[in-house]
C-alpha cells in the first residue's frame, strides 16, 4: 500500500484561512475583542463567587460585537444570524460565560426576537442587548425534558381582565434546570400549554405556545405567585445559575403572549397563521433551533481547545528512554498516542466544515423569502442536520475531551490544566438542547419519511406504522460540492485495487451505500412488522438501534461531503494536500470503527479491512510532525489556552 | 434463534450471597461498620473544608475493621490482605475518603510493611494504623510518572555520620501528585536512587529504594530542607490534598532505608538478598500491587453505585406517551436506554467475578512459602493480571459512569445525583496506579516472554529483539475452574448451528482462538521486523496497536473463565440460570464490539456476526424486568445511594 504524500510544509495562515472561511471576519473581528478583554474561567471559584464572576463577565460583554452580531438592524444588531452562531463558540475557553449568554441572548432574546411581534421588539429587545433585563428560557420541566410537546404548565386567558394566568400544576410540571432563574433572572419566556375559553363554558388547548412572565422585582425578589428554587451544584458550569420556577396562578397582560405565531383577542378568541397544534408547535420550536446550533459549535470549539492542550502536551512532554539514541521519546512518537489523539483531530477538522456547511444553510434560509420553501421541506432537512450534527459533534467533544485528559495523565486531572474543566462543562451537552438519542431519532425520522410532513412527534408514536405509509424509496441527496463529488464518484466505479483506499471516489460511495442499505432496511423492517396487528411501540422499539444507526450513517456521509467541499474551496495547493490527508484519516477511521458493519454486509474483504488499519497507523505516523501546527490553526483566542502544560509552565514540557 | 430461558423470580439473597463470595463475612463486618457510622462525601465544600471534612472521617476510620483487617497479626490487625482490598472497595460512595485510606493504610503503611523490616513495623505500624503518623507514599515525580526506574531523587549514604542525603536534583525530580502531601503528612515513604560510596572515591548506584523521610514537625511546619507545595483543585477527590515535595539535602539516619530487599551496612557496604538492580527494583514493586488491585476494585465498586443509580432511575422516569396504553413509557423499557446500561452491567458482574479470583489469588501467594514459585513465576503472572484488570476495570468505569450520567438527562448533571462525583473521583483511575496504556503493555510482555525473566523495564526498550529472542508459541493457560471449561471447551466441537452463540464452549473457545492468534501475530510480527538492522524502537512502535490488542484480548479471556468459575460456585439453580444469561450478555457484546476481527479473520460469518447483534437485544429485554434486583445484589452499603433521582425522592421518579 502507497501512502499518500504529505506535504513537508504548507503555510499555517492559508491554512487558517481555509478555516475561518465565509464568517473569517467575524472570527477576527471577535479575536479582536477577546485580545482587549480578560475573561478567566472561574474554575476555582465556590458557586456564588463563580456566577457573580460570570455575571460581571457577561456585563462586560453587553452590547459588544459579540451580542450584537446577532440581534436585528433596526436595535443596533448586525442582523448576521450565521455570525452569531460563530461568534459565541469563541468564548469555548469559558463554557460557563459562553453558556450564560447563549441563554440571555440566543435563547431569552432568540425566543422574543423570533416568537415575539414588534410590541415585544421595541420593549426588550434594547434591555436584553444590555443586560438590563436578565432573562430565563423556561421551556424544560421536571416531568418533561425531552418531550417538550407535552408540558405541564398552563396559561388560560381570562376575557374578564385581558390577562392570562400562568400556572404550575404539580411538581412535574415545574420548570427545570433553567439557567439565569437561580439568582440573575428578571423575566421568562415561559412555554406553557395555552387555553382559551369556549362558548361552551369549557376551554380549547391550542398547543405549546410562549409568554413573558416577570419573575422578580427590582431588588431581585421573586414576585408574588413565582417560587424559585436553585438547582444547586452540577459537574461544571457552575457561573450559570440553574434554577427551578414554579407559577401560583400568576397574572400577565394579554400582550405578554409572544404571538408570532397564535394570538388570544380580547374577547379570548385564538388565532394562528398555522394551522394545527402540532404543525404551529413545530414551526415555533424550528424557530429555536440557533440555541441547537451554537451548542454544537461550541461542543467543537472546546474539543479544539482540549486537543491543542494535549497535543501540545504530548509534543513536549518524554517518556521512556529509546536504547538507540539514549533520549527519551516524546508522547506523541508513540503510537499508541497518536492513535489517541489524531483520528480526533481529524474528525474535529471534518466536523468543522460541516458546522460552516450547516451554519450557511441556517443563515441563507433565513435570509430567503418564504416561497422559496413553501412546503418548508427545507426548513425541515435543516433542523434534522441541525439535530444530528449536534448529537454527533457533542459526542465527539465528550469522547474526545476525556481521551485528552487521559493522554496527559496525572497532569491532566489538575484544573490549573483546563482539560477537567472543559470535561465537566461540556459534559452536558449531550443531554440538554436536545437529548442526543431523541435527536438522532428525529434525523432518523426525517429520512424515513422525507421530511414530508410537520414532525407530529419527536417520540415514538405510531413511527412504525407511519413508515410502513410514507416510505417510497430512499434517494441519497447530496448536500454540498454536488458537482465534485458526482465527478469523484463517477471515476471510481468498482475499484478495487489496492489504493483504492485514498481514493475520494471509493470513500463516498462507500458512505452512501452505507446511508441507502441501513435505511432501506430500517424501513423494509418496520413496514413488514408494522403492517399486522402488533404493537407499534414493539414494533419501533425493537429496531430502535436499527433507527439510530440510520441517523448515525447519514450524518457520517453529510460530514464528510462538507469535508470534501471545504477541501474544494482551499485555493493552495500545500494547504489543500493536507486537508485531503486529513480526510483520509477522518473517513478510515470511520470505516475501521465501523468496519464490522462493512464485513457482514460484504461491502470490504477481510483483506481490505485489515489495510484500512494500517492505513490509519501510516497516516498517524505522517501528520505527527504537524500535530501542534494543525490543531493551532483553528485560530482559538490564546487567552484561552492557558495550561501550564500547554504554554511550557511545567517542568519537561518547555 | 432461540434466546436461552431467563428466569421469572430468584431468591435475591442468594445472589448476594454468590457476589459477595469469599469474603462475604468481612463485606458484612464493614456493611455493618458504615450502617452506624455515617461518613458523607464531600462534594459541595470548597478545597480546604472537603480537605478537613476527609481527615476528620479518616480519624473515625482509624483502628476500625478496615483499617485492621490488612495489617499484621502482631500488630492488631487481622492479617488478611484478600480481606483489606475487598474492605477498601466498600468505601466507594465517598471517593477522598477512600482514596485518603488507601494512601495512608495501603501506599504508606504497605510499604512499611513490605518494604521495611522489624524495626520499622515496631517504630510505626501502630501509629500508621491509629493515624497518629500520617504518611505519603512519595514515588512519582513530574519527569517521571510512568517510568518510575527512572526517578531522579537520590539518596546518597554518607559513612562520616551513618546517613542518607536525600536530594532532588531539578525541578522534573520533585516528588508529585502525591496524596497527603500537601497538608496532612508527617512521614514519607521516598523512593530514590540509592548510592554508596565506593573504594575509588565515587559512588555506586543500586537502583531504586524507598527511604522513610520526616515531613513536618509537630505543628505541621515543613522540616528543614523540605519543600512542599500544593497540586491544588483537581478534576475529583478534593478531599484529598495531592503535593510535590522537594528535598534540599535532607539527612536522614541509615535506620531510615526501607531495608527488606536492600541495606547498607554503616560502613557503606550495600548488601540484598535479590541480584541484579532491575530484578530488585520489580521485586520491591510487586510487593506493591495491592494498591493497584484495590483500584480496580473500587473502580468496579463505583461503577455498581453510578449503574444502580442510573437503573433505579430508567425504571422509574417516564417519557413519552404510548399511544396504545395512554401511559408513558419508563426509559429502561427504550432499546436504547438498555443498550446503554445492560451490557455494562454484564461486564460489572463479569468483572466482579474476575476481581474476586484476583483478590483470591493475591491472598493465596501472600501465605504460600516462596519455594511454590521459586523463579517468581506465579508472582509475575499475578503482577500482569493486576495490572490488566485495573486497566479493564478502570476503562469500564470510565466509560459507564459516564453513559450513566447521560441516561439520567439533566438529572444526571446535578451533583446531588452523585453521578458527576463519582466520574470526576474516579477519572484519575485510568492513570494514575499505572497509566492503563503502559500497564497494558507490560501484561502483553508477560504474554510475549511467557514471563521467563523479570520485567527488566515497564517501557518498549529493546522489546522487539527480546521477543524475537524468547517466544516459544502460545499456550493459553487457564486461570479457573479449569476441568470445567476443558469440559465445556470439548463438548462443542465445531458446534455451527444457530443456537452455538449461547453454547458457553462454543464461546470459551472463540475466546481462545482470539487470543492465540492475536499472540501469535504480535510474536511473528516482532520477530520478523527485529530480527534485521531495524531500530527496535520503531519496530515495537509500529506494533504497538497490536501489542496492546494482545493483552486487552488476554485479559477478556480471563475475565470470561472467571465469570464462569462464579457460576459454577453457585448452588441455587434461578441464581445460576440468572447468571448464566447475564455472562451471555457479556461475551455476546465483546464479541459484537469486536465483530471487526472476528469477521476479518473469518472466526465468523456474516450471518452470524448479525445474529449475535440480535441475541443482544433479546438479552437486554429478557433481563430489563430484573434490572434493578441485578445491581442491588451487589450490595454497595445503604448510605452511599442519597441521590434523589435514586431514592424517589425527585418528582416523578418514585
Amino acid at each position: 500500500m502507497r501512502t499518500p504524500s504529505i506535504p513537508v510544509k504548507f503555510d499555517p495562515a492559508k491554512l487558517r484561512e481555509s478555516l475561518d472561511g465565509r464568517w473569517g471576519e467575524v472570527r477576527d473581528r471577535v479575536r479582536g475583542v477577546l485580545e482587549n478583554e480578560s475573561l478567566p474561567a472561574g474554575d476555582g471559584l465556590d458557586t456564588e463567587s463563580h456566577r457573580a464572576h460570570t455575571f460581571e463577565q457577561l456585563r462586560r460583554l453587553a452590547d459588544s460585537e459579540i451580542v450584537r452580531v446577532g440581534f436585528p438592524v433596526e436595535y443596533g444588531g448586525s442582523g448576521d444570524r450565521g455570525g452569531s452562531v460563530v461568534a459565541m463558540e469563541m468564548l469555548a475557553g469559558n463554557l460557563s460565560l459562553m453558556v450564560k449568554s447563549g441563554v440571555q441572548w440566543g435563547l431569552f432574546g432568540g425566543a422574543v426576537t423570533a416568537l415575539g411581534t414588534e410590541r415585544h421588539h421595541e420593549k426588550h429587545l434594547r434591555s436584553i442587548m444590555d443586560l438590563s433585563e436578565p432573562g430565563c428560557f423556561a421551556m424544560t420541566e421536571t416531568g418533561h425534558g425531552s418531550d417538550v410537546q407535552h408540558l405541564g404548565t398552563t396559561a388560560v386567558y381570562d376575557p374578564a381582565t385581558a390577562e392570562f394566568v400562568v400556572h404550575t400544576p404539580d411538581e412535574s410540571a415545574r420548570k427545570d434546570y433553567i439557567g439565569n432563574a437561580a439568582r440573575d433572572g428578571r423575566t421568562a419566556a415561559v412555554f406553557a400549554q395555552l387555553y382559551t375559553p369556549t362558548a361552551d363554558g369549557g376551554t380549547a388547548n391550542h398547543g405549546v405556545h410562549a409568554l413573558l412572565v416577570p419573575l422578580r422585582d427590582e431588588a431581585g425578589e421573586p414576585l408574588p405567585g413565582v417560587s424559585i428554587s436553585d438547582c444547586g451544584r452540577k459537574a461544571g458550569l457552575n457561573g450559570v445559575d440553574n434554577g427551578r420556577i414554579s407559577f401560583d396562578r400568576v397574572r400577565v397582560p394579554r400582550e405578554a403572549l409572544l404571538n408570532r405565531y397564535g394570538d388570544v383577542a380580547e374577547d379570548g378568541s385564538y388565532s394562528s397563521p398555522i394551522e394545527g397544534v402540532n404543525k404551529r408547535f413545530f414551526t415555533m420550536l424550528g424557530t429555536l433551533i440557533t440555541g441547537r446550533v451554537s451548542v454544537a459549535g461550541t461542543a467543537g470549539a472546546a474539543t479544539k481547545l482540549a486537543l491543542e492542550i494535549a497535543l501540545r502536551y504530548g509534543d513536549a512532554r518524554r517518556q521512556f528512554t529509546n536504547p538507540r539514541t539514549g533520549g527519551e521519546t516524546p508522547v506523541l512518537d508513540y503510537l499508541a498516542h497518536q492513535r489517541k489523539l489524531l483520528p480526533a483531530l481529524a474528525t474535529s477538522y471534518a466536523l468543522h466544515f460541516a458546522q460552516e456547511e450547516l451554519v450557511a444553510t441556517l443563515h441563507d434560509l433565513r435570509q430567503a423569502s418564504p416561497e422559496d420553501d413553501p412546503e418548508g421541506r427545507a426548513q425541515r432537512e435543516l433542523e434534522s442536520r441541525a439535530a444530528g450534527l449536534k448529537a454527533v459533534t457533542t459526542w465527539h467533544a465528550t469522547r474526545t475531551i476525556q481521551d485528552c485528559r487521559e493522554a496527559c495523565g496525572g497532569s491532566g486531572y489538575l484544573t490549573e490544566n483546563q482539560l477537567t474543566g472543559l470535561k465537566a462543562d461540556t459534559d452536558v451537552f449531550t443531554t440538554f438542547e436536545g437529548d442526543n438519542t431523541v435527536l438522532l431519532q428525529l434525523v432518523a425520522k426525517g429520512l424515513l419519511t422525507d421530511y414530508r410532513e410537520g414532525f407530529d412527534e419527536l417520540g415514538t408514536l405510531g413511527m412504525a406504522r407511519y413508515v410502513a405509509d410514507q416510505f417510497v424509496g430512499t434517494v441519497i441527496e447530496r448536500t454540498a460540492a454536488r458537482s465534485l463529488i458526482q465527478r469523484l464518484v463517477d471515476a471510481s466505479p468498482g475499484r478495487d485495487d489496492e489504493d483504492a483506499l485514498f481514493d475520494r471516489g471509493w470513500q463516498l460511495r462507500l458512505f452512501e451505500d452505507r446511508e441507502r442499505h441501513v435505511l432501506d432496511g430500517v424501513a423494509r423492517r418496520l413496514r413488514r412488522a408494522g403492517s399486522g396487528d402488533n404493537d407499534p411501540f414493539e414494533v419501533f422499539n425493537d429496531a430502535q438501534d436499527h433507527v439510530l444507526r440510520a441517523a448515525r450513517v447519514h450524518i457520517d456521509r453529510i460530514v464528510l461531503e462538507a469535508f470534501v467541499a471545504g477541501i474544494e474551496r482551499c485555493t493552495d495547493p500545500a494547504v489543500a494536500e493536507m486537508l485531503e490527508r486529513l480526510c483520509d484519516l477522518y473517513v478510515l477511521c470511520n470505516i475501521e470503527a465501523d468496519r464490522g458493519w462493512f464485513l457482514e454486509h460484504e461491502r470490504i474483504s477481510p483483506r481490505r479491512s485489515k489495510a484500512v488499519t494500517e492505513a490509519v497507523n501510516a497516516l498517524c505516523k505522517g501528520l505527527r510532525p504537524h500535530a501542534v501546527e494543525l490543531i493551532t490553526a483553528f485560530g482559538i483566542p490564546r487567552q484561552w489556552l492557558r495550561a501550564p502544560i500547554a504554554t511550557g509552565a511545567q517542568p519537561g514540557t518547555g
